[in-house]
């Protein structure tokens, strides 16, 4: 029997830069959708959202010939192909690692889209533990992790615990057999090859609005 | 008289994703102060933090010769360089909308580098105003607003109310005369040319994370 060839997945061949570019489109043709707009060329698309129609083009032409010339795309139909692509036809099942502030913020955030949903919450805290957020999740001891994740199909963890525990907090996500991670604490991480890891990094963010006021001071000094 | 040139203001020369590096850049520098290292190889650092030498060296050109060819880079004459570049020599006064559970997780986060200091916190809530954070500061009404900014020297403000007043609340910061914002809410956000708006969203990221499991699944089918 010959050896199953190693495919080569998707996310090897498309850069990070690009999935995120798509769900920006995605989030335009939603609106688009709601308005009830059928067709939209790339130069449309560009123009109405501040985009660039010739990336746009570039970005879906990845995944084969969504348009036609002179038309444009077919809002629904590309909408249901990007959710695709982007993995948002199944709904991936999110646990959150700290039950502080910014967890219970995570647990109730309206923003996550279908294709989201939070079903468990972990701490170490006993005083946390037991309680339950506003949509009605029990906060459970990081004990039941592995046990948890295992019984609810966990697919993401959102790390929102203090920098200092992060680390180890990521090793017991990792070892419960959790293969994406999105962490919000400060601090680098590390986590082995098989496993992706994003963080959200709030300073990056603001060093950039930093440097906008401090070049604008400047450059309005005589 | 003749009028005064318009400089053009390093903002405008500078893109936002060169300037998120310097961030990224001076982030990885601290570390190697810290380890006590005085002068680093763009290579090595480049090796030592997963980033690209040549970009590196690109991005460091804008400003001026700031290595030695065979040497390096002087890290402290660097650290010191990137965190004026990025305004980061003066303490930017950052004030918080919104007393909800972001707010309160963005009034303690501990990621914030110094460079920044939250100082004010706003909400509409009646349960919420005068009460106290975590770290001591009172939330004030949001009819405070225009008045704190000016009185506290506010230059930044982080939006962390729900989507459905976000506009809203968003337009009262224009007014008070902030022209940095970052913003959590959900959604897209309108302001005029003079502002800086980021938008941190959690939901790209966690697409990203959706994409990596999908073509995951599909890359190890059969």
């Amino acid at each position: 029997m010959p050896e199953p060839e190693k495919r080569a997945t998707l996310a090897d061949q498309v850069s990070e830069a690009t999935t995120s570019r798509l769900s920006v489109y995605l989030r335009c043709l939603d609106q688009l959708a709601e308005a009830g707009v059928a067709t939209v060329a790339s130069n449309t698309l560009a123009a109405r959202f501040g985009l660039n129609a010739a990336q746009i083009r570039k970005d879906l032409a990845h995944f084969g010939e969504l348009g036609v010339r002179g038309v444009g795309y077919d809002v629904e139909k590309l909408r249901r192909h990007l959710r695709e692509i982007l993995g948002l036809d199944r709904t991936s099942r999110v646990g959150i690692l700290g039950a502080g502030n910014l967890g219970l913020a995570l647990a109730d955030y309206s923003g996550f889209r279908d294709g989201f949903e939070v079903v468990a919450i972990f701490d170490t805290d006993p005083a946390k533990v037991g309680r339950r957020t506003r949509r009605g999740i029990t906060v459970r001891h990081i004990y039941e992790l592995r046990e948890t994740v295992a019984r609810e199909g966990i697919h993401i963890a959102l790390i929102a615990v203090p920098a200092t525990a992060a680390q180890d907090v990521v090793d017991l996500v990792v070892a419960s057999g959790i293969k994406a991670i999105l962490n919000f604490a400060p601090g680098a991480l590390r986590v082995p090859p098989h496993v992706k890891l994003k963080s959200v990094d709030f300073t990056v963010s603001l060093e950039t609005l930093s440097f906008f006021l401090a070049s604008d001071r400047d450059g309005n000094q005589p």
